[in-house]
């Protein structure tokens, strides 16, 4: 059931269907936990901010779709490409992953699955210091993203609301003429930043 | 070290302090991923949307302020009342017992620390059906709150921004004149509820 898409999935009762979708809220919970306890042991001099961001990178869309990619997930989901606009098609790999944590998570217990998470995922397809390091460059991706799907992307200042103030700037990212994301911040930089990371969320890459 | 707050810790190594703030992460993670067996195995006809929307309220700030204050936490947290503003006041309790529920796991595991929240926390304190049926109120939390600090609080519908769409309403909510919260939606009282969820987390109400 991990794999298995709700574009194939079948109602079982009262509406609910037989897809991943249940599994991956589960396994989204227990894949944070084992995360952020791995965290905690691997960095005893680190500050809670730091381990809430460090763990973000982890468990990010991103990341969990290059390594559900790498596990070959791609050739073992089942789903409907009819279904699914191109942008969402990524994140099946990464839900996907989630939800076979919950299905291990069910039938082995969080001990059993924790040490799997730890000794065969983790230790060998994560590289943890270098996500460190890493500094998720949203625009980038998101540029990357653009073009390899043949989409328009502009970021634009827009005017401050009446009432804020001037020395906020507003930057919003528009995808095909879509406003995608928007970022308010004191710098245009990191307006732009905050722009394209709320872009790469809704859209899901 | 689960009841002491950052304003009386104490550094212990590189800038380091013994404060309840890491094991606050770890204790979120380890009751986030309770919490979400608990809904999935109670509700197994509901959908992930469901489910997570019922996590949030049993594990709001709100609701675990209520809860810690309820099992008595207020003479237990140590802090320096000078060291903070009334408005942060409030959430020690629920940042205290996120962090106890990280030190129960740290010396006795998860299933120890699951059967701990389930039979000790969640069916004697918790109830769960009601605040499946309970809508959070945000709006009115927020102007309660305003009322008791003697701040002022007023919501504005703002001015479309160029490009945007006719049929989406803006509105923000500002405390003291300054704006703590913006809501967009196709409608004028989703957007006034937007904005005061965002209010209240801005200012951890």
């Amino acid at each position: 059931m991990a794999f298995r898409h709700k574009s194939v999935a079948q109602n079982v009762k009262k509406g609910v269907k037989n897809s991943n979708e249940r599994l991956e809220f589960l396994g989204d919970a227990v894949l944070g936990s084992v995360v952020a306890e791995v965290l905690f042991k691997l960095y005893p001099y680190e500050d809670e901010g730091f381990l809430t961001e460090l763990r973000s990178k982890i468990v990010s869309r991103v990341n969990l779709n290059q390594l559900a990619r790498k596990l070959g997930f791609d050739k073992l989901i089942e789903y409907d490409s009819r279904m699914l606009n191109s942008s969402r098609q990524g994140s099946l790999l990464g839900d996907a992953f989630e939800a076979l944590v919950g299905a291990v998570y069910l039938d082995k217990g969080y001990d059993f699955t924790k040490n799997f998470l730890i000794n065969h995922i983790i230790k060998s397809h994560i590289d943890i210091h270098k996500l460190e390091q890493t500094e998720t460059n949203f625009k980038s991706k998101l540029i990357e993203w653009c073009q390899r799907h043949g989409r328009d992307i502009i970021f634009e200042l827009v005017t401050n609301l009446e009432g804020e103030s001037a020395k906020l700037f507003t930057i919003q990212a528009s995808v095909d003429g879509e406003v995608v994301g928007e970022g308010k911040e004191f710098s245009k930089k990191n307006a732009e930043k905050l722009a394209a990371e709320k872009a790469c969320e809704s859209l899901g890459i």
